[in-house]
């Protein structure tokens, strides 16, 4: 005799390695959401694909989940290991690059990193945001244009850079004074900028935690290539996130986060010009980053 | 003047949408370890085939990084919860079916779960491991046989399973006597084990994290039908661990975690035997779960 009586069963098709994901998908069904139906059909198809592929053994699913177990308890108010997870293997680069599809005359974008973290003073034009001034003087300076080649007064630029060893402000709360090389500057009528800083030197990811790890386990160095942090806002325009590649720094051809583009590069010249040290409030001989940046303009209410 | 000399440069092929897991996946080309080459390599290109498919905008991919976040948060000593997430996506029951390719003639296995992280003490056949008396009595028995159907005396059978009120010993440490309903077990000469224990009453995943909330979103509930987990060894076989599933439980058509196969469930039968009844050492009548388990034998020196 049979106690509990009949109850629901197990459909025709239980899990199998062969049915594994429709199985999955199947119970997802109910998801009200229809975007997260679809990201998280899609996220089954390729997980159980790519499980399907290498075929793990238990030790090594352990590994894996032992893995994204320490990535996610290293993450802190001040690190985040899963944003430099999904920087060392290039996904914070494809996302940058899915969400900017623009004209071939913008300026081309990168990823904003993770020490975007505080917000930028405001400063006049012609600042110095080297508050440390730990590293070799040198002017930023560009214009902010349209893609027609209009000029874009009053456009806001956003300037953040490591200093001249190679580190961020929040990165040496003990050491380098509060928003040291951060800067949120106005253009001005012909919608340009310009501002005193340092040349910022090359330097490693945080190494030392899981991401750290995985990268040495895979032969790879830590290292980002000298760049200076742009965001550019103008009035009727897509906002811009990119960096400026120093050129000539180590690592432009191995950024261990993919953040590279030819376009981005840019020399520091030295320039023996006396009317435009004075322009940018410098002593000639001086070093100069230019920089132009092209915003691409926001569709106008008929072309929505 | 370039102050910087020439430097690296990169390669022809810098990252885009359409070359970025090639780009990634060059990146990996310095992996020593073989193995680890071709999960990495593997995990790239679907992971970068997931973000294509999806196109995350800036903000989901923002909700990514604070859902695995938040997953590798929760994780304690006493909290696995990447395992609940790799349950409820049907990834550990993949692996578990990847992992036991074996003769039709086995007995099928499934998951072994979150709750096998403290050991077994070893009884006699025919103990009693309920040591609350919460939940309906209930004898536990069956015989364990090679694939030919050769008995296996002094097999080992490791159970363990929740209480009447759906908890485990591990999650009521403040409840339940410690080692409630777990028992390591040899065989009798027959192959045959029996133990005294009530029937598991179905239960929730911990659903109060990351992983709860997902399945809330996509409308599922968090819920395992009743079973008694075995972990089943003898000399010379491969060991097996599975699931019995308690017929008639609710959620055996709709396991959170996929583990149910149809070949796994028994009934709970009443047996009004006096003879059975002293076998067992108990009163007739009395209920009954009957479970034979059936391993696969190693194969042999001149078949390895």
């Amino acid at each position: 005799m049979t106690v509990h009586g009949p109850g629901a069963e197990p459909g025709e098709h239980s899990f199998s390695e062969e049915n594994s994901a429709r199985v999955v998908i199947e119970s997802l069904r109910n998801t009200r959401d229809e975007r997260l139906k679809y990201v998280l059909t899609s996220l089954v198809e390729h997980l159980h694909a790519f499980v399907k592929d290498i075929e793990p053994s238990h030790a090594e699913w352990q590994q894996a989940v032992d893995f994204l177990t320490a990535v996610g308890q290293k993450c802190s108010d001040t690190r985040q290991e899963f944003v430099l997870l999904s920087d060392v293997l290039g996904v914070s680069m494809l996302v940058d690059a899915i969400n900017n599809r623009r004209s071939t005359a913008a300026t081309d974008t990168t990823v904003v990193g993770p020490f975007h973290m505080v917000e930028s003073p405001r400063r006049e034009l012609g600042a110095n945001i080297s508050l440390d001034g730990n590293g070799e003087p040198c002017v930023f300076a560009g214009q902010i244009r349209s893609a027609d080649g209009t000029p874009l007064p009053g456009a806001l630029v956003d300037v953040w850079q490591a200093n001249g060893a190679g580190y961020y402000d929040v990165q040496q709360p003990d050491v380098q004074p509060e928003r040291n090389l951060r800067g949120l500057f106005s253009a001005d009528e012909r919608g340009r900028f310009w501002l005193r800083t340092v040349v910022p030197r090359y330097y490693p990811i945080p190494d030392d935690g899981p991401v750290g790890q995985l990268l040495a386990v895979s032969g790879r160095h830590p290292n980002r290539p000298a760049h200076i942090h742009v965001i550019a806002e103008a009035a009727g325009h897509a906002a811009l996130t990119t960096h400026v590649f120093v050129e000539g720094s180590p690592y432009l051809d191995s950024d261990t986060v993919f953040g590279v583009k030819r376009s981005l590069i840019r020399p520091v010249t030295v320039v023996d010009d006396p009317i435009r040290a004075e322009h940018y409030g410098v002593d000639a001989p001086f070093r100069l980053i230019e920089f132009d940046i092209v915003l691409d303009p926001l569709p106008g209410p008929d072309q929505r």
